[in-house]
């Protein structure tokens, strides 16, 4: 039986500041997918934070158009799993007759999901057969201090509108090789790749990433695609971010702030094997 | 012939600073809806901050798994209207056929979307027969600066981990009546929506709805079909959102932080029209 996803998961991570490098536990938000089935037919997966899940799903029908009041709901809770109804990552819901024509009057569109458990979200992930990615680059951890001026030094739209996400790739010397901004972070990841693909310049083995805002799945696995071995963000990561960074052996770098940052999975391009041993408390 | 979409706006807005009212011209963040068309057949749209459109759309293809090298795309650009190729809301992809086949590898779930340009977005939110939210609801400025620290002291999660977005329902006295979590902004608003439903509160038309980070297009949207007459977050709005606010009758708050405050839509929820003419400069 698969565990209750959770909100919080609780996970070792090695933190550097200012040259001293020390393992403590952290705190991850979780992040999951959700499967809404209406009817007995699935209506969208979203990655989300468990709990709360009937919420969400009343709310994304209500808000989605797809009902207007609670009364046309006739019945909303997870299905049972070996008998037993419990959380998980589905949620069933049946809806009056009169509601459900109502589902096809909007657009929808696509977008990419994997599954419906954080587990087969990493496997469909590991399915595009994708290789470690570069394990001969390195980073000074120096270096990475500086990223996030480099960042935001160049952002020409950010400064005036304070109102969109930025990614920059940087080469190991801190240098920036390319900016791109969105209001969507992964529309950002989406045009460096892009750039990155119609440059003739992947995989971007070379090159590390750093993003503003939060790490999450999507970004890690746009990041893998492309073969970037090295993701920073001045945020944190979400619980699925790590395990498929680690998994894959991506190094996640989040709370990337003055002369300090957590590295949540491959220390190894960041700190000397030496320098991790002789400082753990 | 349409306007070619932009990556800045410049809006007038309404600056709210300890108790001083004045109006200013401020930039906003662009976003509007990219349709990708592969072959003829629309694949996805997103919301996306216009420009750089073609490495978005190569990057899209690639991170999504449907190509794995540039030669495989036999052309890439805008459509042309009125016999000129310029840049627009949709963009067009040539793929070749050994590509094709892998578009339905992946699993797809469905999102919302509105249309392929922010008129139609606005369009498609108006469509569903919304009205103008609560007319009588006002909130005091001096409550609404201690929004932030209200929604900040609730969240149980955020302190841990650092990684979540917030959403919380406040009353005109200031009181939080609700708080959700989420990894997705969206996903906070829609269990912040759900809880109405399901609690038989909609239409939530006397509370003001806080968000952490962004107020973006959907999250207005989320709002008028609650019924929610106030939407205010820590950050920028884009300027589609600010649009859909104004054509509503939203009242939109963006970079509320200490005893300050910018009014993108809605002034006289907050600020009596003495006051807000007395101060014009």
């Amino acid at each position: 039986m698969p565990n209750t996803p959770r909100s919080i998961d609780l996970t070792q991570v090695v933190e550097w500041r200012d040259g001293e490098v020390r393992r403590q536990q952290d705190y991850l938000a979780g992040e999951e997918p959700l499967e809404i089935r209406v009817d007995g037919t699935p209506l969208s997966v979203t990655m989300r934070t468990p709990g709360h899940d009937l919420e969400l799903a009343a709310g994304f029908l209500f808000t989605e158009g797809l009902i207007r009041e609670r009364s046309q709901i006739l019945s909303l809770d997870y299905p049972k799993r070996n008998g037993r109804r419990g959380r998980g990552n589905t949620v069933e819901v049946r809806l009056k007759a009169a509601s459900k024509r109502k589902r096809f009057r909007r657009n929808f569109f696509m977008t990419s999901s994997c599954g419906i458990c954080g587990k087969a979200s990493i496997e469909a992930v590991r399915a595009q057969s994708l290789s470690r990615p570069n394990r001969d680059f390195f980073l000074d951890p120096e270096v990475l201090c500086t990223l996030p001026d480099g960042l935001k030094a160049a952002q020409s739209v950010f400064d005036k509108t304070g109102g969109l996400h930025a990614a920059g790739l940087f080469n190991n010397q801190g240098k920036l090789i390319v900016l791109r901004e969105d209001v969507g972070r992964h529309n950002a990841v989406d045009k460096i790749i892009g750039w990155g693909l119609l440059e003739d310049r992947l995989p971007l083995s070379d090159l590390a990433l750093m993003v503003s805002g939060r790490g999450g799945f999507e970004i890690i696995q746009k990041a893998l695609m492309a073969g970037i071995p090295l993701v920073a963000s001045v945020s944190a990561p979400s619980g699925l971010a790590v395990r498929l960074a680690r998994e894959l052996g991506l190094t996640l770098v989040g709370f990337l702030r003055g002369r300090r940052f957590l590295v949540y999975s491959g220390e190894e391009r960041l700190i000397s094997p030496i320098a991790a041993k002789s400082s753990v408390c």
